[in-house]
């Protein structure tokens, strides 16, 4: 017997978590009704309403160019800066391109609270708006905060539940990992995903409702409902079963199946893609950088590709302020992001790509089978296409749900998400970018810092939704 | 039991080559005895005769000054360049400064090539003249390269070994991370750090020799003998062993024995260390970096602190190049590294501290119990000195050997190595940026990037030689 991969004082608390939150994902009852749940956002959104309008440059409020680099930024040097980006590449067919990059360095929180109600543990879910959903409000997590936010929280308005994450009084950590968001539009930008217990009673504010695993399992089922921000912080939630059927979902999520690479290979894998590809981006003054002009009111690519830099005008309730303005990305067209799944000898594998994104801290990342940022291949020839995206466009879907991303920062940026399961026909052999893992090592690979980024960790939440 | 951590397929491999690396520890005989490695080390320094000279920087052949920033750069861009660095840290009493750094951002091979002899691994260890090591030669893993060394092997002198490494001819893989080196001297420089085996036949070149990992051990406890890239790939090397006893350090190091700290409680830790304490660090011109002064033939700081940047003359013959001129940095004195260690129910544990360095990739990662860059201590008052240092130099140390640093890049830059077992006097309780952790522990984190530092790394192979 293997003494070293043996149970340490945590594995086997983990595994205790395990079955508590499997028991969570299985749960019948619960406190209130979906269809409270959704009467419930429908109240929120009323109460919160707020307008979003689109302005020009010139009417954003303490926003400006900056006169020397043209750099979009706040008067007060915080929040977030819209920079150029320079990038060198050897991944792909394109070796050089400069494009505009959020600026964001610091880690704020993303804090999702549970607690065991009559013995099923209850994620306190929130109902948030973000100006760039684009249904307003969405389930998020307890906590959604900036380094900024919590800072200066003797200053403004106390974070609701922020206490239960930091400082002496915080719960019982379950997980607890820094990780990339879009890496395409973020430079650097990272924040930490916590699960956290509390045992003692927590009052339950308006805007919160207590849900068990089930019920946002359900509500991931629909569209622009649950937000990116809880998917990426329930994406390596310690899940277990009792069950020793190798073929079921259920075990190859949450047990070391037998997988066709071992963990160690898979690193190793990872790390060969780095050492492979030279990649390289600095930052460079936004004025300067080649192929996107600077309008009134948006600055986009010459082609119309990717996305835009734009203005809004926000007018709401429920934020730190009540109403302001901020510049947001948004995208020329939603994408695609697809997990292709198959069995090998007789476990659940998932097809997985190792890609280089310029924003992300170590540029490669663990990205689903097929991400199509702007999903516009239909109008182009199929040789053009990125590898297994007409298999996923045509082979019948086990999951396939719009999501949004990140509404703070994107205006209407949208994904569809989708899980396929290959048949016999899908090619058995990945290439050199691609590796076969069981959704059990991509949970493991995600519990590291920057190792899977946030598109394949959002699939990785739709996948143990269908637990 | 918990099968999420039973041993998958690689886990029993892995055993399996722990077992091999074990029995190479322990054997007892070799190919060639440690005295004719002594002779051979020897007569390679001798072959290999050279000579390093300080210069004025004005008599650099092919390196300058860069008009605009002051930068000391190749005239071809490559190599590196001696760039400034401008730090922001809310971590220690110092909160803003600037220094020089070297700038190398590629990815460079640590290679190590292992065979079995006779039923025992044997390690193809290279006999290395490095400028600026201060015994010219040292044991040095087989392959030593540079990312502009191995991509331009078309060109120029073929890296021997280095088909073992890379390629469809290379060997089975043991060990593959990217590690960081000094992030106090470096921005964001790492290396490939890979331990592979090879079945078939293998030439020894006369700068080459097969050892038993014991012999390594038995090196390591000379000082400057063994160089710190055998040093830093050594410290992942699976090791087992088939002791029940937990109080062994052999134990301890092979077995995921019991622990204060689960290893999810450790990542954690280093998220929030990395989320409490903000550090930003810019690259900025080398010429406007305050307090620091540049003369004809150095850059150091104006009160003589932490290293100079000066100028080398080499002339050699085992290099790509018979001779050459580049910029070093020295150290203003040599520096201290030492690991406090102690039974904790019965289970031998390492205090190690969570440190920020301004180059490292993500600036924190786990540094020794104590780290002194420059340890000139013993003239100031103990009120200053850094936590536990006066206990280190008093207690009576297991391991004290003297180390040089990458010698390609530091001149004579040299630490004291040492591993102290502590008294019941020791404070058990560690401090909010200290954790203990049993060996196991931080050579599984070390096997992840940019996790543990590379003094810290050293003192784990350190560690490791007293198996």
């Amino acid at each position: 017997m293997d003494r070293r991969l043996g149970p340490g004082r945590l594995g086997g608390l983990r595994q205790h978590d395990g079955a508590r939150f499997a028991r969570s994902a299985e749960a019948t009852g619960s406190l209130i009704s979906d269809e409270e749940v959704v009467a419930w956002l429908r109240r929120r959104k009323v109460v919160n309403q707020f307008a979003v309008d689109r302005i020009a440059f010139g009417e954003l409020d303490k926003w400006s160019f900056a006169a020397s680099t043209g750099d979009l930024a706040h008067d007060s040097g915080r929040f977030f800066a819209i920079q150029g980006l320079t990038v060198t590449s050897q991944f792909g067919p394109v070796h050089a391109w400069q494009q505009p990059i959020i600026n964001q360095p610091e880690n704020g929180l993303l804090g999702l609270l549970v607690r065991e109600i009559d013995g099923v543990p209850h994620f306190l879910v929130q109902a948030k708006m973000e100006p760039g959903n684009p249904h307003t409000i969405e389930l998020s997590p307890t906590v959604q905060a900036t380094r900024s936010n919590f800072t200066r929280v003797h200053q403004g308005a106390k974070i609701r539940y922020f206490e239960h994450f930091a400082g002496p009084g915080r719960g019982r950590v379950i997980t607890d990992v820094l990780q990339s968001e879009q890496g395409d539009s973020f430079y650097h930008k990272r924040n930490r995903n916590m699960v956290v217990e509390v045992t003692g009673d927590v009052e339950e504010h308006e805007d919160f409702r207590w849900l068990t695993l089930a019920q946002i399992n359900r509500f991931l089922a629909r569209d622009s409902t649950v937000n990116m921000d809880i998917r990426t912080v329930l994406s390596t939630l310690p899940m277990s079963t009792e069950d020793d059927d190798q073929s079921t979902l259920r075990t190859a999520l949450s047990v070391n199946v037998p997988a066709r690479y071992g963990f160690d290979e898979l690193l190793s894998w990872l790390t060969g893609l780095k050492c492979h590809y030279e990649m390289t981006a600095e930052r460079m003054p936004l004025r300067e950088v080649a192929d996107w002009k600077r309008t009134e009111y948006e600055i986009s690519h010459v082609e119309g590709k990717f996305f835009s830099v734009v203005a809004v005008s926000v007018q709401a309730e429920t934020r730190e302020v009540v109403s302001w303005t901020q510049p947001m990305l948004t995208p020329a067209r939603p994408g695609i992001a697809a997990f292709v799944m198959r069995h090998i000898d007789g476990v659940p594998h998932i097809l997985v790509q190792g890609k280089p994104q310029p924003g992300l801290f170590d540029f490669f990342e663990v990205a689903p089978t097929v991400h199509c940022v702007n999903a516009d291949y239909r109008n182009l020839p199929r040789s053009v296409w990125p590898p297994y995206l007409e298999y996923v466009l045509e082979a019948p879907a086990r999951y396939s749900v719009l999501h949004s991303e990140e509404g703070g920062r994107f205006l209407n940026r949208e994904n569809r998400y989708m899980i396929v399961e290959a048949g016999d026909d899908f090619p058995d052999d990945e290439g050199k970018n691609y590796r076969w893992v069981t959704p059990y090592q991509l949970r493991k690979l995600a519990s590291l810092s920057n190792c899977v980024n946030v598109e394949a960790r959002t699939l990785l939440t739709c996948l143990a939704s269908l637990w």
